[in-house]
């Protein structure tokens, strides 16, 4: 590809250099849930300002959300910083705001990893970075630093304005960064044309992928309570309602065993399968050996293909979570519980509205709770909701990213959509009215949430020459 | 009752010092659920050496019953040992031995005790002593050295042999203490005429009460496993069959909002309910209000006085207790859990069989989860079983503990059973081949394992009394 030929060559020599300013991040505990930990999310922030600032970006800001909402633990605990900063401001250029997280999930050797999760391992013969935050979402975040680093030293001119916008509390709900952005919509992004997303994988460990659409998700929570406090079942077994007995029926009632939702009115709401989408999911690289691969397991609900994609990707889907205030450790404790709360949640998809859905979700468990006849007392409240996403993947954005994974990859991306959420996608479009694009770095197999977390070095290093392709091809388009 | 003058008066006068003495064993955190705490048993094993030794009590013996078995945190961690001693060696008395525990249940100020609950805490106004330990069951334990110490000070011969068992394990399952009695039955228990437990309750609070009979419980788990490890439900929901839904199905198929267990063969077990017994229900003192402010509730499954007695005592129930696991915090956690066991007990009574009813159990379990068409698997194991219990109560040391209880408090006391179970009865009559009394000292409302655990000291003074006036009738009984 002689068009990127000086800047995929230093990328290519720049290389240990990345790894080296990813391993100093990684060293860096931000773990956004662990409140004892919030110094180090705070830390991190400021290693984010150090390298901002001799990387040469400007009007760099560090935005700060104030107090943490309650529940915590530690009383007046702050939100960690947005780190706000910009490349170029020229406004004959187009300008991208590039997203990214620097916290990380919870992580100890304990848990059963190789080597400290903490501490960046390089694996020389597998030709991967095994760490905390590799792939989700530190790689990514530095990769974005790498690019213009390697613009600079390249002698390439930056052919579009960056805007970085580094949150520190994704892996918490992302608390405070949907009032930020309102707040600057108007303010420090004024201007941003579009906004590119890497915090999400490919669907394979082979191919790769652009995604153009996300499920939300709608949590719930029902709550069954009678006894005043728990009860010895020696006792009261056998002559008071359980709780938990009638929680269990409401569960019971609202998902069976294959996957199929009880809840009367949802799949009315789910938009028809078209014959031009259906044949979308015939060409997606992708197994029913992959998921059982993913989940190392036999325990797939469909074994085709496009079942297995669109019941991830295009149908809701009910998930039971747990149960709160019952017995829960090891062993054998005889108590009859008090106060229980069924946790479940349901993915969604479009044309599904999140205000009927809830109360088709509440009449659904009230009408089967009234059916017990029991004497305790039953509610179900909507604990939070993010709407599903769907972009066009032909719009310019993803048509640049789709010219720079050729470029890189030798291959078409394949276009796919994901099964889970990112609320701030849904709300970069709206405040900033314009197009999102998630753009990948890492494969399927990366264990974002697992032990052993790793990101390989060819999707690192493929991952930023395939930023830096998409800057220049979404500077050459002629839409916004 | 002139009979027993000397001595009540005795007991009447000591008072202070019988408070005195339970206040000093509950200051001693001696709870056996919490391995860090195990000195502190010991502790007080050590404190009821030195009373018994001080009381004139022979054969003192700490029995050591070696290593806790797994799982425990602390390794190596030594069980606590059961204090035996005697009162007394005459071979023309009969041999009483007297059981008691002095472990405790845990407890801690921020679980909403009103005082420091191992600092006792004598509530002048309402004759109440409050503290952990108070009635369950450092109270009637100490109760059998006061009766000593009374009958000495008052010159009055104890009729009988005393033998003492006390254990440290109680509450955690009496660990090791089969063995030691199994042991020890033609050893140190040898000669032994009958045994007394003072470890259970009144059924209500005003009525004094001897109990006959004891429910089992076989406490069982079921497992469904089905991904390698937990799954993020935006991803895999909607494509895998979720190990959380099938065991729902599973507990839901157990038992109904109204109690009623749905395996077949239960019922049929159970020994036919006939006139005569029917009878016994309609004179106990109790009614629905009582099981109402037990459960600080309206949350009863009958309103009939004989119903809920029934189903409390002569007739098995099904509770479910949790799941082990799933989701259990607070919050709202999008996870598919990958294994989980749900816990559930059955209260067993004549004539079910251990064996049998674990064998519908499964049967039962496997059968529904077959229905499912999972591809999980699913596995429901008996945990614990302990044997239910029925006396005759009108045997010589009921009769001896009915004339005892009516000196004391003017009234014939009502006849009951529990619906729990103290596994421990049943090891006594099996091996040391005598009859068990359980002669209850505290009130139904004493809160043996909640907070504010109490024990009001009417029922402390009245309960010695009538342990120290059962020694004499059951002395002078014709039978054993
Ligand atoms: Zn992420
Ligand atoms: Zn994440
Ligand atoms: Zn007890
Ligand atoms: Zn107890």
């Amino acid at each position: 590809q002689p068009k990127f030929e000086k800047l995929f060559d230093r990328i290519d020599a720049l290389k240990p250099a990345f790894i080296e300013r990813l391993g100093q991040a990684v060293e860096i505990p931000a773990v956004s849930g662990d409140e004892t930990l919030r110094p180090q999310v705070v830390k991190k922030a400021h290693f984010l300002v150090d390298q901002l600032s001799k990387l040469g970006f400007t009007d760099i800001q560090l935005k700060h959300l104030g107090k943490q909402p309650p529940p915590t633990s530690i009383p007046d605990l702050q939100l960690p910083p947005v780190v706000l900063s910009r490349f170029g401001n020229d406004p004959s250029k187009k300008t991208v705001l590039v997203y990214g997280h620097y916290d990380v999930q919870p992580a100890s050797l304990e848990d059963g990893w190789d080597t400290e999760p903490f501490k960046m391992y390089v694996d020389e013969k597998l030709q991967l970075m095994r760490g905390r935050g590799t792939t989700d979402d530190t790689g990514p975040l530095t990769g974005w630093l790498n690019v213009v680093q390697a613009h600079k030293e390249a002698g390439v001119e930056l052919p579009v304005n960056l805007v970085t916008c580094f949150e520190g509390m994704e892996e918490s709900g992302s608390l405070g960064l949907d009032d930020l952005i309102a707040r600057e919509a108007q303010g420090y992004f004024k201007g941003v044309d579009a906004v590119c997303i890497s915090d999400n994988y490919w669907l394979g460990t082979k191919k790769p992928v652009l995604t153009y659409g996300l499920r939300g998700v709608n949590y719930y929570q029902t709550t069954v309570e009678g006894p005043a406090a728990d009860l010895h079942s020696g006792i009261f077994g056998g002559v008071v309602a359980e709780p938990l007995v009638d929680l269990t029926q409401v569960l019971s009632s609202l998902v069976d065993s294959k996957g199929k939702i009880l809840i009367d009115g949802i799949d009315e709401m789910v938009a028809p399968l078209t014959e031009k989408e259906k044949k979308l999911y015939e060409n997606i690289d992708f197994s029913l050996d992959d998921l059982n691969a993913a989940t190392g397991s036999q325990t797939a609900l469909y074994n085709k293909k496009e079942d297995i994609l669109m019941h991830r990707w295009r149908y809701p889907s009910l998930s039971l979570h747990g149960v709160e205030g019952a017995f829960s450790s090891a062993g054998a404790k005889t108590v009859i519980p008090a106060k229980v709360h069924g946790k479940f949640s349901i993915r969604t998809v479009p044309d599904i509205d999140s205000d009927k859905l809830t109360k088709l979700v509440q009449d659904h468990c009230n009408k089967v709770f009234a059916k017990l006849g029991s004497p305790n007392k039953c509610s179900t409240e909507l604990v939070h909701d993010g709407n599903y996403w769907v972009s066009d993947p032909h719009n310019a954005s993803f048509t640049a990213a789709a010219k720079a994974t050729k470029d890189v990859y030798g291959v078409e991306p394949d276009l796919t959509r994901e099964g889970g959420s990112i609320p701030i996608t849904l709300t970069f479009q709206d405040q900033l009215k314009c197009n999102v694009l998630l753009l990948p770095m890492g494969r399927g197999d990366d264990g974002a949430h697992s032990i052993n977390e790793k990101l390989d070095i060819s999707n690192f290093v493929g991952g930023m020459k395939m930023m830096g392709a998409y800057l220049h091809y979404y500077a050459e388009s002629k839409e916004n």
